[in-house]
């Protein structure tokens, strides 16, 4: 798009989508809100929701490293395999599987800046279930102690290694499950994920070396409950669509 | 000239956000839906959406074979997999990381799952795209052809191996792409799949041998256009949330 | 009674090697062989070491489009692989993730390859283990037929997905065991492969359709078990080094 | 075994060894020493080869933190993965799927431990290369510092996640090259590793928090140059057998 600058091709964009709305009438051209370019839309970080300073248990050495380094070293990562891609999907010499290469790239990217994003947005908080989650929990686990022992334990499994422990809600099996992930590749299908545990080293070594199950309990102490309920009250409307 | 710059377009929608949470009764007390339990949900076989016997270059005994061995195998697995860990749960003698071997076996599993029914659910059709997710794939993609192009290429590069071929909206990021998975475990994070290819080799060596693009060839010509429009309807709906 | 304890047994061998090093010319100056270039040595399919029409149970096409299409294809992309590195190790303006992209897949054909030869290589037998090979597994498993259960049950655990059962002499843990691996980029650390079954679907569908075991059943009555010892006799003249 | 303790056992088997080399004559008799039980070896933590107060730029802390939790528990978990499979192997209601989980356990432990001893055991050095290993880089890479340049690059490309960079002889192909590990399943297949670079993040994050390539450098400064020659010319002499 050589006589836009990016800017103004996005400007360009959202008035497209009003002006859109007005014309045309049936279902899915009404309220198909205009789609952003896969390849060229810029992703930027997002500020922390909290003071780091003001975590239970969690320095702001440690959390401004992880935004700034693992977070935000992402962020940039996958703006640049995105530019890699326009070129090599242009270039016919490259065989699939090097394509194959930088689109593994890219998932493990995406992966990697969606939960870090989740995971920062529900920390920051009092650690104090409400009565809507709890009863959510309660519901889907059993009880709550039920879902916490076990999202705990998944944590504890993971330490020394790499990962991310997830309560999320199966749109397509409409069940709010705890999944293990050991990398930023894995996520499960078609899940909007509802509370997010990093288990990467670097969400913990600085603070607490080797002892991750400290992490996870202080992790819990400063959860945003708030948040987590309002992600998970999204997913039942979803499914009532 | 566009009377909204993309800040001033964010903004609004975050404003329109903000109101209807006063306009709502509170959602977590009265619209909240009873959650399933996630250990003892049983999962039960979903039978073939079309006729197995009509598609267009793949075979009713591929198709078959698939869905009952494949497909089939992996809803008793992961049936299997939840009652074990009920019992694992329970037994405080299970070293976290034992534990967590069963969940990566249910993340697996749950995938396997999800996919094919989606997989299966987008076959059938006449592979003709209507025009609606035409628009949407060339304004995504810049055009429809590049689409297919990157989507081909992928599945491509995956012959010989395993795994997925995702066109996905991702309901974090709010793009539209497609994703490489190479095997049950991965996933772009948070997001509903719009049109899923399976590159498992049981998904066409019967048929095709190990000329795997032969096989995406005939995959394209029974795509089931009006299901992926009605996904990406749903995708963008959950946006306006 | 037995004239040496295991402790004792070690040290005899341990000073057996601090002597020979006195004993011996330098070896680093006199008998270091020339090493190959890294990154330059092309790789050439090895033709089969058997008659494709003559295995029992597995049919010549398959064996065949198994030898050209995915072992002949590895190392075609394994020889691509290496000449796209010798470019970007040269190009500074590449970030090192996207390095270790082609590095993945350098890994992952290396895997591909050398499998592969292993698994070629340790067929056209008859299938009948002679005396030495069976009083090693019975040494190491307790049975012969322990053995034979473990290996075929990892066999038919990765029937529908990819992997390779590897029975592996590890040099390190100075082990026999059988290792489980569900893609070319795994294999036991320090280990020589010494039975080597490929377990991706492009070793049995176009034969067997999904029935993996029954596969795994055609592969035992084909073991070619004198090159099987013959690996691990050398696996053994290592330990001695 | 129930007569025995684990050590006469030990003892009997070397005795054995003796007893049978004078018993039998045909080579794959006389020279194959008796192999230990693949399932009831026990494992045991081998001592640091250095006094981990004495590195440049990597603390005692970090040191023991590393050798204790994450090598340390990896030996723990390999013992008790191992006896976790030898009842599992005589449950025959245990699908093939799940035993599996627990072989996958087994290679990744198996993977942790053999890749941490060879990284403490080439620690604790000068960092000042000897003639015979300059020579062989220089041979296998087109020159040392070209070797240095892309194993240096692999570890940058690896901060912030996981992994190991392998220096590795593989003994299929001859070749001496460098190699991406993401995880401890990860390996190249029939190799030999010759320098060790761990990239977990527990390797650094106590000392360097997020700069990966600072510890790599300090990590260069402390390599045993000639336990790495010694691997090299193992690996060398094996190729002449």
């Amino acid at each position: 798009m050589p006589p836009y600058t990016r800017r103004e091709f996005l400007i360009t964009t959202s008035a497209t989508i009003a002006l859109a709305a007005f014309a045309e009438p049936s279902l899915s051209e009404t309220s198909m809100p205009k789609l952003s370019p896969a390849f060229t839309t810029i992703h930027e970080t997002k500020p922390l929701p909290f003071d780091p300073g003001k975590l239970d248990g969690l320095s702001e050495k440690l959390i401004r490293s992880h935004w700034e380094n693992n977070y935000g070293g992402s962020v940039k990562a996958l703006n640049t395999i995105k530019q890699r891609l326009v070129a090599a999907l242009d270039d016919s010499a490259l065989p699939p599987f090097v394509y194959n290469d930088l689109k593994r790239e890219h998932l493990m990217r995406t992966g990697s800046v969606v939960f870090h994003e989740l995971y920062f947005g529900n920390l920051g908080g009092s650690g104090k279930p409400n009565t809507s989650i709890r009863k959510a929990l309660d519901e889907a686990f059993g009880s709550f102690d039920k879902w916490e022992k076990e999202f705990k334990r998944m944590g504890a499994g993971l330490g020394g290694g790499s990962g991310w422990v997830v309560l999320g809600y199966n749109l397509h099996t409409n069940l709010l499950e705890n999944y293990w992930l050991s990398d930023h590749l894995h996520s499960p299908a078609a899940t909007l994920p509802i509370l997010v545990l990093d288990m990467y080293e670097h969400s913990y070594q600085m603070d607490y070396g080797a002892t991750a199950t400290t992490y996870v309990d202080a992790f819990f102490r400063n959860i945003q409950w708030d948040v987590v309920t309002s992600r998970l009250e999204k997913a039942l409307k979803i499914q009532a669509i």
